[in-house]
């Protein structure tokens, strides 16, 4: 199985980083989050002087098969459709106008849409199947798929290591993942799968009390041996596992993981299950408008920066956060001291 | 008297907006306070393809009378020096780093700061006194000052919009001027002036029931004629009050306004006393860390894009929140439809 050496990041830093901070020309504190985030981030570089290189964005696709059971409002086909969108020359996706804003480069990664995707736009071909198996009746996913799925993750961050990163957000493009990610919600904090279930892309009162039935039948099923890992793939979709091991990557690599919303925040703290130390690599990017969403940022003592009602995933709400991470990484570098600019130090 | 002629943005598009909003290819309202800004901002310019030109940032310092009473932890040449260091062509202030980030012009005006500032740092001067008078003895500033402050703002303003902007964010240096900002945001939302004082830039509990006490005794010695033109001349700071100019002639000129934290959000709610219109041109940054703003962002009805703790001022929370609002102009003008980009239409 994929093994990961994920580090807490070094604490050693953290007086000289906090004297940096607070000597800057502000009162103490006052720019409150962008201190934290400045703070967090020296640890994880290990410097006085952080930096953000290359930041990119990458899309994991692939489709569920409890999408027959009725749980989405939205087809299966939209998965493809999108995907096809999002690599499309025009660039007219949501996440596009997002990554061209903040200087992100896109990777959108195949992991298992059910569709033979065209072969001129770039994606990455890491397809683990046609889509997971229906989970209401078995698991999602073989042994294999789901170690498929860890090393292709990690894979993808590599290259993005060797390309120059250091700071990655992952989105996700799953007709469908609401549902997996309702019931890592539910197993890994201990939240009624009730508070978990939320409308998705949109369904009605109705859908969701349906959404709920199917879920909670599909836990009354399962047959595994209540490992972490046997619960990551028994529901897990493969676009959603291979941001597990993506995610578990950047950490062993200090990059700074940046999270979008519901669905990756359910893959962060599956993959926290494993690694615990992995959520010291993670900036909380913001609370979605899902159902739940809150929850378990809150489960997971996350503060996220923005909080926006944003409910699209493909990395949107992760990437919105990102010139907030950049201003903390400016204000350490390019502020100047009091004493440096002779301005009376009153605390 | 400064007049100022402010109309409600027309909603005449409002239903070609949203419709064009709603199209995109995403869930409906899944982009959440991205549409809002969207449907504000192209209400505002009347366009159903609104754009963003030339963002500044105008920083108002001016110094105030009632310092002398102690209700601040910093002493009053801060105002003066940190002046100096945002023009400073080191440029390493709070302020600085924010604006190069997100392609702001700074404009510092001297509004009435008690110091002779140098002449070679590009400092606007308007320059209407030395500081207020002290608030705690009678009222601030006289009747042709306030004027002086209004007009002042205002043709700032007009400079800005020669230049080719039409979007402005506000920003304040005046140590003291939480004090006003504290008195103006009682008397015009009727909250009890208690639950309007704070620490400022860090005074303890014993220095926040001094501060209250002063302002206290300052709001019970007032003499005019109550209206919210006479308390904001009793109370003012010319920063303040020149601020205010500025967010009228801004929205005159139907430009969007970038409210920043407690000072400006005040001088906003004190405009509004004077044209209510003033309201639908603004979009509140941030909600900061300063006791009150919360509750005076509440009595306004406002949702501010940001909570990050931020207590810092000079328009450092605008600015923030600018590629929130960069975002969503990007989201109605870059997005493609459903039927343009070939995806199933679910709802």
């Amino acid at each position: 199985m994929a093994e990961f050496k994920i580090e807490r990041p070094d604490q050693a830093l953290r007086p000289a980083l906090q004297a940096k901070i607070d000597n800057l020309t502000k009162p103490k504190g006052s720019l409150g989050r962008l201190e934290e985030l400045a703070l967090q981030i020296g640890l994880v570089q290990h410097t006085l002087s952080p930096e953000l290189r290359h930041p990119q964005n990458i899309v994991f696709a692939g489709d569920h098969g409890i999408v027959d059971e009725g749980v989405s409002i939205a087809p299966k086909e939209v998965t493809w459709q999108q995907v096809c969108h999002f690599t499309h020359p025009k660039g007219t996706g949501g996440v596009n106008f997002l990554c061209r804003q903040h200087g992100f480069t896109l990777k959108v990664v195949d992991a298992g849409v059910d569709f033979d995707l065209p072969r001129d736009r770039g994606i990455i071909d890491l397809k683990v199947g046609r889509g997971t198996r229906n989970f209401l009746h078995g698991p999602a996913m073989t042994e294999a798929e789901m170690e498929q799925c860890l090393q292709g993750g990690a894979k993808v961050v590599r290259q993005c290591q060797s390309e120059g990163s250091n700071i990655l957000s992952f989105g996700e493009m799953g007709i469908g993942n609401t549902s997996p990610s309702s019931i890592w919600m539910s197993y890994f904090t201990g939240i009624p799968l009730a508070e978990c279930v939320g409308a998705g892309s949109g369904l009605d009162n109705e859908g969701i009390r349906h959404k709920y039935d199917v879920l909670h039948r599909s836990m009354e099923g399962y047959a595994g041996d209540g490992s972490p890992r046997d619960i990551i793939r028994w529901f897990g979709g493969f676009e959603m596992v291979m941001a597990i091991g993506a995610m578990l990557q950047a950490a062993e690599l200090k990059m700074i993981i940046l999270v979008d919303g519901f669905i990756m925040t359910s893959c962060i703290l599956a993959a926290s299950k494993l690694y615990p130390e992995v959520l010291g690599y993670a900036i909380f990017g913001h609370c979605g408008d899902e159902s739940g969403h809150k929850k378990m940022l809150d489960a997971l003592g996350a503060k996220p920066l923005l909080n926006l009602g944003l409910r699209l995933g493909e990395g949107t709400g992760a990437i919105c956060a990102y010139p907030i991470v950049e201003s903390a990484v400016r204000m350490i570098n390019q502020m100047d001291t009091f004493s440096g600019a002779d301005i009376t130090k009153y605390f």
